[in-house]
């Protein structure tokens, strides 16, 4: 049974919440999706440089995690299990301390949160509030963590605040790195308001931080920078939480966005490319002497998404065993680096980002827009981040091949020729 | 690979964060699952009359949603699709619109909010303050809406209440009918309220409340007193949210816990049982002259767990494309209430909730926790609910056969006898 | 110099604010008064059965209230002290000590807050959060506790809590006596969701309350209701706090309104008639295992209005001294009933109130703003209250003359007679 | 009746609320006070720096206002009138409007509040967020504008915002002039904030600041600054409130604070001296068209404090009809600079403030408490301001005379040299 496009138009325009937005800058129908390739309903080919804002960064569909899930399903594996006690869980867990906390020295707890980044980060901070008895927590500019109220209110992105349509409160915003300009140093800033008693800035229960900021324009934090803002909040008795929902496996090199900086966050919240495969999945990390939750405390239904825990386990097991990936990464994010650099260069724009997760900020929004536009026209999803939605932002899976990527940045770099005009041809 | 239940309990202690509570009542390393039966790692069955928490409405791993699933996930059909148009959603939109929304002579907007209950809840709350441009929100005592900051507001329980660590604003607690005992009219105190400009009860955006409360204890209003609350919210000019995450899906009968009540909910947040197959989903349905979102305005990852879709859709047509399957409901339920109406009356206890959502208030909640630990060793997983965990609640797959159903009742029987002594023993 | 009131006229409405409310209802300008005359521009006297709120019960320039004050002032006595130790002081707390606290058995200490009632409630809110680790905070329908943002968000006035024009938060509002008509034991509905863990509502810091709702529509509570709203806030470790500000200082006609009700509050606020010359000062009174504020926490310019002081301690020493003062009031209560029955009875209208703060229930705000007028156009100054503005309220200073106090009384009978009607003339 | 001073300790400590803070800095008994003198009750006169906070900038008992009142009080005058048109209020009306407004070309409405400044910093944020629909407001560091819930959120010291015991909201902070330091331009960096709509920073309804944070440590900000302050508040389309309750009758120089400064404020914010005599009185002055509440929205019982108006009257009349009283605090402010210069000079210290608000910044709180612990030994009343009470502060009454000023600066002066030791004594 096929449905047109048009039908499906239809259907989607009277059915489905006026919420939607992806679907508004990528008005196809989508079928099915292999690698870094997705088809529209047509059978048309589509190399995606979102993946799904960075929860697919091992491709849709890779063949082990998917071989892996149809195993366990067939098998009657349970598929919901609540925070019981299951094999995939076990197998999970297994593998995640063996391969990913034990190498770095983390000794982190893994709190299975409902399954959406949000709803880590909403645990995350109540568990320091907890921890501390303050309530408090100082957040940072562009900083995104997700639209329930209390992760909201961490959230700097104005749309998603006013959606809120009560005052968001319990959050102190601080300026990120490189915030106001390169003269101004916004660690001591912060740190000066917090040694302050009259600052008015409440001592926090935590300062939450991104180390590249996704959403809020690919502003990328300094290891130093990083280390000094966790000194800060240890300085001050609160905890420092790494949100490394969009920025961790893999996308900025290591499975932690943090890897070799140096830093031991208190809690680490995970969500998207967890699972490996796209599956709903979130956890907090949790240094032991604060897990003081009380059985149940933080609950919620789908904590128990075992088809997520069974490709999660197979993407560790694939992905993170050894070091091979992880170089792998760093050469194509070297690739991608120069080709974006080239790009810039021709447009006197400016490279954003680290790793796997890099833009080009464009001249405003629009233009942002219009490069996007031109891209989906010749096939490559791609999307914008950032204040204004000024930068082009490419996401593409850390398994995509050389030849597809290479396409890819072919039609972006054209992209941005049409758009911005091209700077040799102006000079001419 | 098999490890020992020991060696599991030693790696769950030791990585897994002490929030964990289900796992606390069933001490076992789970395995697969099918239908109402839940295995061990030793293989050795186990009824489940928890289902997830009505998350797994028609069993585990139904033959024929399992198919669907393993057939889409072969053929490399998207898993994760943010909120564009794919193929799996658009089945979903169809059969939804077509068995479940049409029949009922209901338009609503669908919106696939985080896969989370709760993220469906704190939707639907800043909807309604959207709409209304009011901040109060009216919620009952004992109900039961999530954990994060905006629906924990809404949420009763005193124990997930203080794990939020700081005040929890925005919502007004109503009594919920009965509260007060029976000679107390509730819905007239709160219209009193709402009436009286100076009764300090700031109109609301919303009020929020489940048909049946699940965790509340299994009180179950009545349709009239519904229908009274649904008047109080329209003449005080605020929406009226039916919150059937854990009574949807046919665990009271219909499709919605309301179906049949003459009502007509301005929002219905669903989630659990939705997927049918216990993947993490989770819909807003939401008058159309109320879907006044912007593009975005609220987002989250996973809004596009298709995997989930495909179940659904598969839920649906085998569920709900005709009459059958809910016939079969009534029939099980009306066993189910004669067999608790039994035990109940042999102990002098009380039957609460309604449909397939029953349950015996024990004395306390030390005699319904030593009926569960009596029914887990017996083979039977079952839990409890209300303000003291009082209430030994009965939570089958509405799919269960009617052997099955008998054993775990038959267990269930012989666990309150032991707990409770049996009458006529102490007569005689 | 004199001005004629349309100049003046001019001036208020170009130079006042819009928010001026009196001045609409008696629309003359007032120059001096003396007792419960009150004199405008022309010489006009007019009989104050309004008393400034109540903060005028001694009536208006006490001869010897006045004469303290000019000795004072004359002889270079500090008219302001901050909270520094003054003679003034002193002998207001001597006072205050001798004849109205050890008399009662009371040892509460004397918290000197800013200089209006609401910045005693919102020391007295703080403290008692501050005290228990708690901050949810009981008050009551149709309470009226200030309008700063924390004693707004205790009173229960809609169109004084929407001039806050953000939400209001921290406090959760139970049922006032009677509120739910005679049937319904509101101090039972409280306890009850108190003691219910999983009711919604928060533990509280304090339960605050006023014995008579002035403003609320002179709703009187029951000594043996407002014992056992006392005794819940104990039970459940929470501050008992009375709100004496306007039903205290004789009104109701002790010192305390709960004088002989065996109640013993933890916090007791006070302010209007305190001063006894209508000088701004109020106080908290704090039982002493409570007065754990740090040095200057809860500070205020203020606190030491001196001249406040010598009017307190000579209305103290004049009327509290001993005994013939309470018995004169209770004399005039006695009358005062009995005029306010006899014109209730007349119409089939109900009085309200206790003691010289009764007042009659007009059938609605409309008529009970024709009666005020009619009265001002006779020379009687009185107001309404109540959620509708619909109870006519006698204010009268307790000092009034038998005549000045039947002929009020006469002007009222009669208004209310050319407004309602004559029951009598109607039946013939 | 006298009464020694031990018997007075003895009481105070037994009845007064362990709140009390400025008895313990000047632990005698006060009696009264002239001019810039007060005399305990042994009749030792000291001399005072503290004014009352700068509520007494006319000195104690002014011979012209006090016999103001007395005449008033004499005549029975209204004292407390509620905000009903009297004739004190009319003539404090046109003074104020006749010498204070018109000159500066203003036409504020002048808006009663209850008689404290916290009221009227309620009152104006209340105000400016019914004008807006916005609820956050922007304060600043060591900011103080008062300690009631809607202004304690507003005030920056730490001590005071842990007395709410509850999480302050609905205000961001900013950084003031010269916050950190010299080369950062702070007005630029709230700027960049409110422009980035990402920045997590909402909207404010108003930026609410002090010209001279007189609690805060005699920060002054600059003319230039603070235009810029208002030019970023209207560019956002939000209310600028100039707090002027402690800067302003004549503390820097004009009756405003920003007298000369080429600012319109929206809202003005007043009391401290506006009554001339240290009696309770505060106003918030609003530009017509925001003067948009509704009769009584915001009340108070003691917004009519006649007394106050009558002074207030007198001290305007006496003091702003001509410019000669400016000139002579111009010409004291010159030689208090020049004094506090020769100290600080002396101690390599540094001399802050603006006008007659001068103060020497010690090298800490404790140098800071014992300089003024001397002082007070040597018969000078004198205080601490600042994060950590390090600057000793002047606030002298503006009519001292030229002897008492310079000898109340021998005393400081004296008194850092016994603290800080001499330089020079300390170079030989």
């Amino acid at each position: 049974m096929t449905t047109s496009i048009i039908a499906a138009s239809v259907l989607f325009d009277r059915v489905e919440s006026r919420v939607r937005s992806y679907s508004r800058s990528f008005p196809k129908l989508f079928d099915r999706a292999e690698g870094a390739s997705i088809y529209d309903a047509s059978g048309k080919p589509h190399i995606d440089f979102l993946s799904g804002c960075s929860s697919l960064n091992y491709g849709h569909n890779d063949p082990d995690l998917k071989a892996a899930l149809i195993d366990y399903v067939s098998a009657d594996g349970i598929a919901h299990g609540l925070d019981m006690f299951t094999r995939a869980k076990e197998q999970f867990l297994r593998s995640f301390e063996r391969h990913i906390l034990k190498p770095r020295g983390m000794d982190h707890h893994i709190q299975f949160t409902g399954p959406t980044g949000a709803n880590a980060v909403e645990a995350a901070l109540k568990l320091a509030r907890k921890v501390t008895g303050r309530t408090n927590v100082i957040s940072f500019t562009n900083g995104f963590h997700g639209v329930t109220l209390g992760a909201l209110a961490a959230t700097g992105n104005g749309k998603h605040r006013n959606g809120a349509a009560t005052p968001l409160s319990g959050v102190t915003r601080a300026a990120y790195e490189g915030y106001f300009g390169p003269d101004i140093d916004t660690a001591e800033l912060l740190d000066l308001q917090l040694s302050d008693p009259s600052s008015g800035i409440d001592l926090p229960a935590a300062i939450i931080v991104e180390t590249v900021q996704g959403e809020g324009g690919l502003n990328a934090a300094s290891s130093e920078w990083l280390r000094r803002i966790q000194a800060i909040a240890h300085r001050h008795d609160a905890l420092f939480i790494i949100d490394d929902i969009q920025a961790g496996c893999g996308r900025t090199g290591g499975f932690f966005s943090f890897d070799g900086m140096d830093l031991q966050p208190d809690i680490v919240t995970m969500a998207k490319s967890l699972s490996g495969m796209g599956l709903p999945l979130a956890i907090a990390l949790i240094k032991p002497r604060y897990d003081i939750w009380k059985p149940a405390e933080h609950n919620g239904t789908f904590r128990g998404n075992n088809h997520a825990f069974v490709t999660a386990t197979a993407a560790i097991e694939k992905f993170w065993a050894d070091g091979a990936f992880e170089a792998d990464v760093a050469r194509k994010a070297a690739y991608l680096a120069q080709r974006l650099e080239t790009i810039a260069d021709e447009h006197g724009l400016r490279v954003k980002g680290r790793g796997m997760m890099l833009g080009i900020e464009a001249r405003s929004g629009e233009a942002a827009a219009a490069v996007c536009k031109r891209c989906f026209d010749d096939g490559l999803i791609i999307e914008t981040s950032g204040s204004f939605d000024e930068v082009v932002k490419v996401l593409a899976p850390l398994t995509i091949t050389q030849d597809q990527f290479a396409d890819g940045l072919d039609i972006m770099e054209a992209a941005f020729a049409a758009v911005m005009g091209s700077r040799r041809a102006a000079a001419e």
